[in-house]
């Protein structure tokens, strides 16, 4: 056998299932776990393959050929320190250390720069596309020395994903953190799909008043047109499938509508807000499933808080239509969001982010893959400086062609009562984004009324503060 | 002349300011600036005041009576540690220092900590009235050692503004960084009124058509009703001023609609996703400043991307009454989450808040006060452990009569085009909370998918993973 190319610490099931793919891609592979017997298990259920197993961390570190590449799948946070602690001492100038968790990307930031005073070479690298997606390949998101970088890029290129045109689906982020911030604001886009999609299932449902085969049909029907995506595919079969533990219910009838989360969704508000960027569906997505989570509150509340009243009237096959396009157009909004995040982000931090590149390596492994990923391509490499994604023309003309259905179906909803956060969240942001006039005048006047905050005006150049406490 | 029974360090327009109140108060107060020449001019200013003026930080600590008590009205941040570092070799144990400016509360937390070693008490204390409050009288929300509170609190009472029944605007809020958090949280909700009062005035300008003068008497209509505080009063005011420029437009109309911001409202919203409380509202208010301020984008974006074509129809007064009930309903939602965040933080932090006393210190004094704050006073005498106003009467009874007006105007105000993040927000919350079941079951099962991580079931206790790859 080979000297090991690279090294992987950590064998919990990501770390495992990453071992096995770049092993599958013809790599002598050293793996290590801090608890010997589960590397033990690793390389005796994988005895024909080519894995060297190290049951201390000299060994594993002594394995492997020079400059050494670790790719660490381990628990984000004190766990991520810990292992660079052991590793440090063992480590020589040049080699390549890789944190593939999902790290927040400040850490990433400090870790780089702390390591790079030993000539260690520190990538934070964002991988999307869960369990499987390890296996068969994932979207990998490498942040850090570009130097560094190109030394495991011949390894990351045979891993990853392949798009349709057999590109790969990896790419060089930027500096430092670069890489877990992109990965984070994937997260969150992922958490804004996931509520669009739970939204227009709540509506078929509790609007339309369709059951949950029929609801199957139609995101089965939808997942062949533009909404196609591995979100929207999943949705479909979800919807197919029954109790697993004998009831012959659906089992998404079954499952408790609290949500959880890993606090991506949440590390990706919290940054927009610290940078200035409004990033009003992702927020919304994350606060959905903190309501969801208050489930004894909301059981209490539902028996004293009053629905509406009024009546809605509308036309089955309209309405199905008018959710599939407030899902679209919502999808966008919240994509033009998140992408405009990460261009402020990018000068903020000077990292130099290809915003097309990004979109082209979500095309396959990741979580929210799909086709319209190839739009935000396609406009950025006619644009590389566009400002936001609404002023390219896919964007705009769908915008043009939907809106009038959002308008109508956020309408019906909020009349229904039926909560539509993302999608009222998608329609104030566009139109507020399109508008010429604010009214956060008013808002700069009360600044000034009661702070002497001073406001600009509108027909000259300058800082102005009215005496408004003098007698008129 | 008495020996200085407190000192204010700071003498901008703040620090001037709460030195004059105590001042009038019949106390002596002494006065420090790092430049001494403002000192000296404030000290000049006011010579027949019992001001003592010293120009080293040493003479300043000197003059003081003990146990020392020394209020910093200083640049949050940096400037706050400089000045803890000079003055701590100068103070005694039993000492107070309270900082009385916009410091996040994590810093707070810190410093108490840090200082509590050396034996000396550290009081954050928000400061809300802005500049005019500090003289004649602020709210404030003092929090650190009870027993330096008790030192502090017959010159905090004096100060602070007095509500109808006579009570001070002032209260032991809580250890450490309570009293920062509950200002921070106050100035979250107070970001929301404002935008929520901006929504209303768009609406009435741009939806309905009334003039700035005819918007202005809406709104001093409004303030004699439930709406009566000080924010509609300011506004009410703002809409009758002329430009002082000399053409003959509203002030408002030649106001940049460009909305700045200090931070806490930014603050609120990062605190609320980190600690998993829902707070729409607020969130939207900070993101609608955002917007706001991309002022040259959106000039650019209101060319290119289009108006909604479809019409709305309504009876004028009819819609302004609605308004007025979206607004009323609306924030009421936002007082709701912000009490709802002062809870989970009280129980994460270990504070032990009294709300119904916080509502009481923001009757008078505070940018928020208003009549309708004795509401949740009222609310929590009668339930001290209640986990959401919603789930009081008085909130439950506003909630059920004005419903159905607030979602037939987000449904109008969508339709037409005119940005309502505001009150899309709260009818999103209000329909979430209510609802005995929501979506959010799927969101769990789309994460079992691709993540393996696993969901609760209504049926029974437990974690459960489904099969999703199995052969069916």
């Amino acid at each position: 056998m080979d000297k090991p190319q690279i090294g992987v610490v950590g064998m919990a099931v990501m770390g495992k299932n990453l071992a096995l793919n770049i092993e599958s891609r013809g790599f002598t592979v050293a793996i290590y776990n801090r608890t010997a017997s589960k590397t033990e298990t690793v390389a005796k259920e994988h005895a024909d393959k080519k894995l060297v197993p190290s049951y201390t961390i000299e060994d594993f570190v002594k394995s492997l050929e020079k400059p050494r590449r670790i790719i660490m799948m381990v628990k984000a946070g004190a766990g991520t320190d810990a292992v660079i602690a052991q590793l440090l001492p063992l480590l020589d100038k040049g080699d390549v250390l890789i944190d593939g968790g999902n790290t927040f990307f400040e850490d990433t930031m400090r870790r780089n720069a702390e390591l790079d005073k030993s000539g260690i070479n520190f990538i934070g690298m964002g991988v999307s596309g869960g369990e499987l997606g390890a296996l068969e390949g994932p979207s990998m998101m490498p942040g850090g020395q570009k130097e560094a970088y190109d030394l495991v890029a011949p390894i990351l290129e045979k891993m990853a994903a392949k798009a349709e045109d057999g590109e790969p689906c990896v790419t060089y982020i930027g500096p430092n953190g670069a890489g877990h911030y992109v990965k984070m604001v994937h997260n969150g886009i992922e958490y804004g799909d996931m509520e669009l999609i739970s939204e227009s299932y709540n509506l078929l449902r509790n609007l339309v008043g369709l059951s949950v085969d029929e609801i199957a049909a139609i995101f089965n029907d939808w997942k062949q047109g533009e909404l196609s995506s591995y979100l929207i595919d999943i949705t479909a079969d979800i919807l197919t499938r029954k109790d697993d533990l004998g009831s012959d219910k659906p089992i998404v009838d079954v499952i408790m509508d609290a949500a959880g989360n890993k606090g991506t969704g949440k590390w990706s508000s919290q940054s927009a807000l610290e940078l200035g960027v409004p990033q009003s569906v992702i927020t919304e997505s994350v606060y959905a499933r903190y309501i969801s989570a208050m489930k004894d509150e909301r059981v209490a509340a539902s028996k004293v808080l009053p629905k509406p009243v009024g009546k809605v009237e509308f036309d089955k096959d309209t309405v199905v239509e008018m959710i599939r396009k407030a899902l679209y157009f919502s999808k966008l909004m919240s994509y033009a969001q998140g992408f405009e995040q990460m261009r402020v982000a990018s000068e903020h931090y000077d990292w130099n982010l290809q915003y097309g590149e990004l979109a082209k390596i979500w095309r396959e492994g990741c979580i929210i893959r799909a086709k319209f990923l190839q739009n935000i391509t396609d406009a950025f490499e006619k644009q590389p400086d566009l400002s936001n994604l609404l002023l390219d023309d896919y964007f705009k003309d769908i915008a043009r062609n939907y809106q009038e259905a959002v308008r109508d179906l956020v309408g019906l909803a909020v009349k229904a009562g039926v909560p539509v956060p993302g999608f009222s969240g998608a329609i104030s942001y566009y139109d507020s984004y399109r508008s010429e006039v604010l009214p956060a005048n008013l808002i700069q006047a009360q600044r000034d009324y009661f702070g002497a905050h001073t406001y600009a005006r509108t027909d000259r150049e300058g800082i102005f503060h009215y005496s408004w406490y003098d007698e008129q």
